[in-house]
């Protein structure tokens, strides 16, 4: 790859996986704009601020463009900000649709109106049922409509809205992740390996939720980043719109990784199964997926692998904790 | 029943359904007050706009929340508005999802603000598969993303938002109405009755789409209001959120549909087999449903049972278009 010196915008890029990208972005040579509300950001940005490829805006992406911002002369649009986490989200009921379809609808008008190619967030939670998860697979919606399964719609709606609009012009795509982990993830949304690297770290006990037979693939965030910066160009002129990143070859129970977790960082930690709900709220609800496991066909083809093994996704996020706070969960019990 | 004299209102009560709602809603002794923002209506209002119980209101119910229009002092609403039809719906591509989002979010709000409890139109597109179709049942959603598959999930978003907003005090429920017809229903926007009545009675080719042999289940427009009007209250109180409204007595296969308006109406017109794409674009996409038959629990469960057979729904239908133009379709060729 030559390096490319245009500029990215990042919206959400003061979150988990938006802070990734951007630094993965300014690594490769790019100016980076962030557009993040902080609602959920999970660093200050104050780094950003005094970096002089950086420009951090403090508002949401819907706000910020109907007030007159626009995507000119940027090369590419990561459209990452959401509402996102099973915790985080229970406050949103009923609202999160609305959410995440009315921040979504202004960045596609945005990156039709300036020529401007876009990659939507998406989530391996709208396929709504168990297995190895093709992006050919029909989604499936239960209907016993709750707050996740919400969430799930309307990433699901957001990407046919993507799909769609290519009718008008846009060049986008969509990304599904599964359950991506690194540092600076924080546990106040309600993931695990944060929770468990953290609790392990503290010696608090390890709370596995739901019995802990669940499966999923953790990916690693540096994996999915590299997606993107290397075949970004490649999945826009490809056939398949939605594309599935994640790391199969991680898979595990979640009791798996509890033990995994205690193991490798020597804790004293006792395991022991709780209610989500008893941790989350009577709202609180699994996934809809209780094996959630990547089928790779679209990214593969593009000449994509993850490479990062579990063991050194847990000693990573567990390298990170030790140094500092979880900032966003710096008043919740662990 | 006795005599409720409080207010209603009805978004998008200048289309079909909606004007057979505000028409039933009078003759129970009711106020109304209709919000359209006049895009897709079927009358010009000029009638209500004379008439001393109705106050009509041409904006799109979103602007006119936005403009700080509240629903205070409202016995109910109704949540009819929204881009309808499989031919209408094409030029909405990419945006119909924020379209439909974007206005039942605040008429959502609204209702909560002032506690008033809401009724949301939903639609059998929902289910994304044929057969016998039950609230229950999951829905599907087939990810080769069409225009037609942006409408479902965006109905299907919309009611996770109301079954969620409960949380919030919502009184709300969703109906899903399974082929309307009845006076005043356009062919403009791509149904079959209309079209097929206005042919017969014109003695142009009835143009039958993808063979033929898919099932529809039509329900009189007056058996759907009187659902409404007789049983919303208890609707309200009760567990089922999610509610089929159709008439599964009525099913019959499209080419017999052809048949029968043909026979009933004595017409001469040739019945002819033709792609539906031909007439309404490249982009138009059959339903995902080829057989979409109503379970009725919730609403029969609620001592409500539809009525008007097939017959006198395509007689009523000839009557009235036998009387005037299709106002919608007036520069549409037949
Ligand atoms: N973390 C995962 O495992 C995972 C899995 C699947 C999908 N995703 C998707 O990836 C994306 C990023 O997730 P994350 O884990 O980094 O979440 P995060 O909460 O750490 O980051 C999201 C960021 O978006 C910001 N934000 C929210 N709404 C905004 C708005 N309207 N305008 C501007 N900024 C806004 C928040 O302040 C936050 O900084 C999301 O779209 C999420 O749905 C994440
Ligand atoms: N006709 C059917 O067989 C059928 C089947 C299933 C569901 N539905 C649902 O029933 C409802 C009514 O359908 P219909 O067949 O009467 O359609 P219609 O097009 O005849 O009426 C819809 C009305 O809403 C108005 N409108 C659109 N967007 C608006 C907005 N933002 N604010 C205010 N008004 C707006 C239009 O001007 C139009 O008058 C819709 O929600 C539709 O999805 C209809």
């Amino acid at each position: 790859m030559g390096a490319p010196s245009g500029e990215v915008i990042v919206t959400g890029g003061l979150g988990f996986i938006g802070s990734h990208l951007v630094d993965a972005y300014l690594e490769a040579g790019h100016r980076v704009t962030i557009i993040d509300s902080s609602t959920g950001a999970v660093i200050d940005g104050k780094d950003y601020d005094r970096d002089p490829r950086c420009t951090v805006i403090r508002q949401r992406v819907e706000d910020y463009l109907a007030a007159g911002g626009d995507f000119a002369g940027a090369d590419r649009v990561i459209h990452a900000a959401s509402y996102v986490g099973p915790a985080s989200i229970l406050s949103r009921a009923g609202r999160l649709g609305h959410d995440i379809i009315g921040s979504t609808a202004p960045v596609i008008d945005a990156c039709i109106g300036a020529g401007t190619p876009m990659c939507l967030f998406s989530s391996a939670e709208v396929y709504g049922r168990s297995g190895l998860l093709d992006e050919k697979d029909d989604i499936v919606v239960p209907t016993h409509y709750n707050t996740r399964i919400e969430y799930a719609i309307a990433k699901t709606l957001a990407e046919a809205m993507v799909t769609n609009s290519r009718q008008h012009g846009l060049r986008g795509i969509v990304i599904r992740p599964f359950n991506v982990a690194g540092a600076r993830q924080s546990r106040a949304g309600g993931f695990v390996m944060p929770t468990f690297v953290q609790q392990a770290l503290a010696g608090k006990p390890i709370t596995v939720f739901a019995g802990g037979e669940q499966v999923r693939a953790f990916i690693a965030a540096s994996d999915l980043t590299r997606f993107l910066i290397e075949h970004m160009d490649a999945a826009l002129d490809s056939d398949d719109t939605v594309i599935n990143v994640g790391n199969p070859a991680n898979a595990i129970t979640i009791m798996g990784l509890a033990h995994q977790v205690k193991k490798l960082l020597g804790s004293a930690s006792p395991i022991v199964g709780v209610d989500g709900r008893s941790v989350h709220g009577p709202h609180y609800a699994e996934a809809e997926s209780f094996h959630k496991i990547p089928a790779l066909r679209a990214a593969t083809s593009l000449g994509w692998q993850p490479r990062i093994a579990l063991d050194e996704l847990i000693l990573s996020t567990a390298a990170y904790y030790r140094a500092r706070e979880d900032r966003r969960a710096v008043n919740a019990p662990l």
